[in-house]
């Protein structure tokens, strides 16, 4: 046993999706297309006599992480650092949930795959109600287009080849159990309409005016979004809105180009990874 | 069009595979295990007269490239540069055509997905005869288990959870077109089994057990390969032989505590990745 193990998971931004229930949370969740970015979460796991979940040195409700130390059955103290704030769509409760299970899996020597690691993370943080496709997102970095739900066994991902600079501005945060709890019909339509437009077209280009168009059709988009959008659209640059937050997000210098004073990071090609080297 | 445009292709040892042809080169390929490493081939694609490919500095015949350029109907000249030889089971042959895949996708924005440029890829390196497997485990990284063969349209890839560092110690070449050409009903069956051990309990200590069992029943396992992996065998150390090089890897400091002065790198979590940054 390695005792404390840890794990980074990068942050993940969505720019469209749909939803899909099913009794079985490992084959619910969600079709959609997102950024990977070099801004994530460093989860540690170490064992505790009793469980508990920190982010940012606060301890934290996080419904997911609980039901992933429940399924590994262990006890232990699960801290996240992170520079990306909660509940503003960068897939922070899917990182902690996805870097407990890769870094318990270590700590308590549980001998998972990643796969069926990825599964247990992407179940519980739908039985949470948190998110539906971050899990999978974050495990494999880059620029992925999830074009089926569900865990690594059902589903299947594909990816647009791109590296390059992110901003990201945001301004307020948007609880995604609320929406994903409401009616998704719409939302869904949306959804698939723009998996349809960027799998056509697999590029970044395309991949910004599906996600703005998705906003818009999905009835998503607050008025506070929008605007930033079209400043900066009209100073030339590609924004959309980060699903689920009040947050947008531009690549290259977009918000800088347009006078805001954005957070920079990259498209982060890799997906999770435990960061603790193995034993000899 | 971006003109020129750099991929960085991990560099992959194998295992253990099992070998199966079908008329489709997307849906022929391997299973087997493979550890992706810190040590790659950097690939870069411009526009040319005439194709020409140059590894280090020196032109060679590389059938799976010119294959990609046909197939992506380009003229371009492709220069890799790795620190890995050709043809010791590091595969150079799959990175230098995943890499010229993903370089090119970019310097003639050709947009294709990063699944199309894989299974383009893996196509050529299958039509070629230089590899099965090694394309589809370069795109993935990490330490990669071929549970199906083909390219990722029809393949499933799944996972160890490690890191760490890995040391190897080059004797020899092997060529594969020779192993892959004859009959491969023994190996296949060797295969399969490693793969079985290594899916009951997906850690790296049972990779190399069952990529050390491999070498011996498939009948690869040579004399000189023999002598070294005893060798770490008898200092503590887990060994094992790359397919298809005469070329033995360990885990950790293996080589180095039985008095090798072995070549180090790491595991490599990422898989392949366009380097040239999106055009805004």
């Amino acid at each position: 046993m390695t005792d404390v193990a840890q794990a980074f998971v990068p942050g993940h931004i969505t720019g469209f999706f749909t939803s899909y229930s099913d009794p079985d949370p490992t084959k619910a969740g969600s079709q959609g297309g997102g950024i990977a970015l070099s801004k994530g979460i460093s989860v540690t796991v170490r064992p505790a006599k009793q469980a508990s979940v920190v982010l940012n040195g606060e301890e934290i409700e996080m419904g997911a992480v609980y039901r992933i130390l429940d399924a590994l059955q262990i006890n232990a103290q699960v801290r996240g650092t992170t520079d990306l704030p909660l509940g503003s769509g960068f897939g922070v409760s899917g990182a902690m949930a996805l870097g407990t299970a890769f870094a318990a899996n270590t700590a308590f020597d549980r001998r998972f795959s990643e796969n069926e690691l990825i599964t247990i993370a992407h179940g519980a943080e739908v039985q949470a109600g948190t998110g539906l496709g971050d899990v999978v997102a974050q495990a494999r970095g880059g620029v992925p287009i999830r074009l089926e739900p569900g865990g690594p066994q059902d589903n299947k991902i594909d990816a647009i080849s791109a590296r390059g600079r992110i901003e990201y501005h945001v301004l307020g945060e948007l609880a995604t159990d609320d929406v994903l709890s409401g009616d998704t019909e719409t939302l869904t339509e949306a959804g698939k309409q723009a998996l349809s437009d960027v799998v056509s077209e697999p590029t970044m280009t395309s991949f910004m005016q599906a996600s703005r168009q998705f906003a818009r059709e999905s009835e998503l988009l607050t008025d506070r979004v929008q605007e930033v959008i079209e400043d900066v659209s009209n100073a030339g640059g590609e924004a959309a809105m980060a699903m689920l937050g009040e947050t947008v997000f531009a690549t290259g210098t977009g918000l800088s180009d347009a006078g805001y004073d954005p957070k920079v990071c990259q498209i982060h090609p890799c997906g999770a990874t435990i960061e603790t080297t193995i034993e000899q």
